[in-house]
């Protein structure tokens, strides 16, 4: 077996098929043992690194392995923890690399999003800088499928799958009630700065009438006068509204329309609810029954739903990660490329991750419609293949059979610890 | 065709298979056609009776139908509609019997809660008293499973699949983020009363360690030390705390802990919301980060992930009413029966209504364990048969292909209408 070790982080907000990507890398690895060591993952993502605290994914079976593949969450954990600047603080990087040396890491995959290529691409510099060889490769991932250069992120086809889907069932569920009872349902979704998730629940309505009746992107002021409009107007109409709602929409001022529910049961200051100060000015101003509903971590951990391409994707990315870097590439992210043509195809490709740093991919302009409050057939063409087909885990006794890795860490060879 | 026509509503919150149940019953009445002439639906349950808005389910297509088990939601409108004693309000009732006798409708099928099999009993009642030949039975549903005399409800097995499903996979989520992130992840979910569904939950804990580390029952006092101090152990000893809290738990001075969050964003009493309430505590003893989801309409209709047990005896309730009926049944609901033995079997069997009425089943002491956070062995031997199997609908284009009736209505006969 090779003397080259890889080192495997999971970084950020976990997904649905995050484990899928780590997935693909140790399979890939497994099939070249004279050109790779082992796959040591980080106990909690790049804290792992910094902390000397590696797992030895070689001491998991491969049905544990195969497991990943659908199993949520992040299997090794993760962090949201970010590296500063290499000048600022160039300790970091240079333990990384202290870390890397002492195991005979030479091949470093980092799973993450915006910030996480940023930190691969620093790392990769101070490598280089450094003379230490060491092969970088970033893998994509965020549900807010706000990545630049790549055409999707892995795990917001499944967040997308699962918003569309539930948004469908529970409008079923408030048609049969609004003649008596509720006659407004919101329901909130993530998406602080992009309306992806939104926009998403749109693949739930086929016709004129049906739910969502409206969505409210982050990308659009919102507007009281003209959201109670809406809402007027579709219970008069349609009999009910299904609102879904992002829950970083702002007023036009800039304020965060979460913030107005400001105050929790002891007066604190309360973190989140956009959906609870929309259901407020309906009940001001309307009068209507309404429900909300919080998905939270539900959609983004909702692997029974989740979206086959998004697992076929994130899976191929992180076997292509080993394939890329055995054929001698580093310092790029791989990416999802849809292919030219009337069917949706897709293929791995990549980028210099000198240039997927610091830049946010919005929802296009020509994806909300005119009124603002649904999205247009290209939206629609964009998102649809995206949530194709169904990759249901694997159930016993009734619930989805997750695997639990055996996560041992590797005796730390280093004398300092990190601090 | 036989000329005795059937009448079917829908009553009270729907769920993810009491379109099931009217499968059942308009398939089986459909292979009857000497003994039973068309079935027809309340537009909006009882409402569409009182109202004479009778739908013409012998014009829905057979797939149409068929789809129907399938499909959440009421397929022809629901209401909260309770109509008053016999006595306060006779002309109701017998409203209802002239509707029936205008069209021919000798059988009356009632699929609702508690309140909707005393409403069958008393049309039972007054139909005797007048005379009018009319077979009354009562179909059970409700996601609350808290009916009496059958030993679980449609609809119930449903949502606890889909509770504690979600509550393994936000536990995997908020495992990996838990070292720098959230550390406690609180899903609120439906149970007024009762705490069966809270209960459910409890299925996702395979092991001492793993989550739910904490379900809030209905049936136990909110003591805000205890719960704050087992957060803290939970926190402590595991790195992260799964909290799954009953919308209806109370302080031990009988107010309802959503009730302290009283003030919504315009300092109107708020509804709802025991999870930030919760979470409120949490930051203010203990300061750790949180997250919380309220499940709201999504768990009494999420189709895609339904118990097939639940499916089935949905499915077969609604065959049983048309068998039960034509051997001449009547002033009965139908139950389900668990068989003894050690392999869960199960079995329909009636019980009169006349027992039914203003009875709640409450979650049993002993379902509880001795702490008053977790279910015991008990409760897991009750509630796991009801989980089992999956009963996936068909996708198209990625999302579940639910159907949509014609609902066409008959035409009135009545000159007079419902006031």
């Amino acid at each position: 077996m090779s003397q080259n070790n890889a080192f495997y982080a999971q970084s950020g907000g976990v997904t649905a098929v995050i484990n899928a990507t780590a997935c693909g890398v140790i399979e890939a690895a497994r099939n070249h043992p004279d050109q790779l060591g082992k796959v040591f993952a980080g106990r909690y993502g790049i804290l792992g690194a910094l902390q000397e605290e590696l797992i030895d994914t070689s001491l998991e079976s491969a049905s544990a392995i195969a497991a990943l593949r659908y199993t949520p969450g992040g299997a090794f954990g993760s962090c949201r923890y970010k590296l500063k600047g290499l000048n600022e603080n160039r300790a970091e990087y240079t333990r990384l690399l202290d870390v890397f040396a002492a195991h005979g890491i030479r091949y470093f995959f980092y799973n993450g999003g915006g910030d996480s290529q940023d930190t691969t691409h620093k790392v990769a510099q101070l490598a280089q800088q450094l003379n230490y060889p060491l092969t970088c490769i970033g893998l994509p991932k965020t549900i807010d499928n706000d990545l630049p250069l790549t055409d999707n992120s892995p795990g917001f086809g499944s967040v997308a799958k699962y918003i569309a889907t539930s948004t469908r069932e529970a409008a079923l569920d408030v048609a049969s009630m609004a003649k008596t009872s509720t006659k407004v349902f919101i329901l909130e979704v993530m998406g602080r700065h992009t309306g992806w998730i939104a926009a998403s629940a749109g693949l739930a309505k086929t016709q004129q009438h049906s739910a969502p009746h409206i969505i409210l992107f982050p990308e659009r002021p919102f507007i009281v006068q003209e959201f109670i409009a809406k809402v007027q107007h579709c219970v008069t109409t349609y009999g009910f509204c299904v609102i879904v709602a992002s829950e970083g929409i702002k007023y036009p001022d800039g304020t965060f329309v979460a913030q107005a529910n400001s105050k929790d049961a002891f007066g604190h200051a309360q973190l989140g609810g956009t959906a609870p100060v929309l259901a407020a000015h309906i009940k001001q101003q309307l009068d209507y029954k309404y429900h909300w509903a919080l998905a939270d971590y539900l959609q983004r951990s909702a692997r029974h739903i989740a979206s086959k391409t998004d697992v076929e994707q994130a899976y191929a990315l992180g076997r292509a990660a080993i394939a890329y870097a055995l054929a001698g590439h580093s310092n790029i992210m791989l990416t999802i490329e849809r292919q030219a043509g009337s069917d949706y195809r897709w293929a791995i490709g990549h980028a210099p991750l000198a240039q997927v740093a610091n830049r946010e991919k919005a929802l296009p302009n020509e994806f909300i419609d005119a009124e603002g409050f649904g999205i247009t057939a290209q939206a629609r063409e964009y998102l649809l293949p995206l949530i194709q087909g169904e990759d249901y885990p694997p159930f016993v006794d009734g619930l989805p059979n997750y695997v639990k890795l055996n996560n041992q860490l590797v005796a730390k060879k280093l004398e300092n610890a990190f601090s």
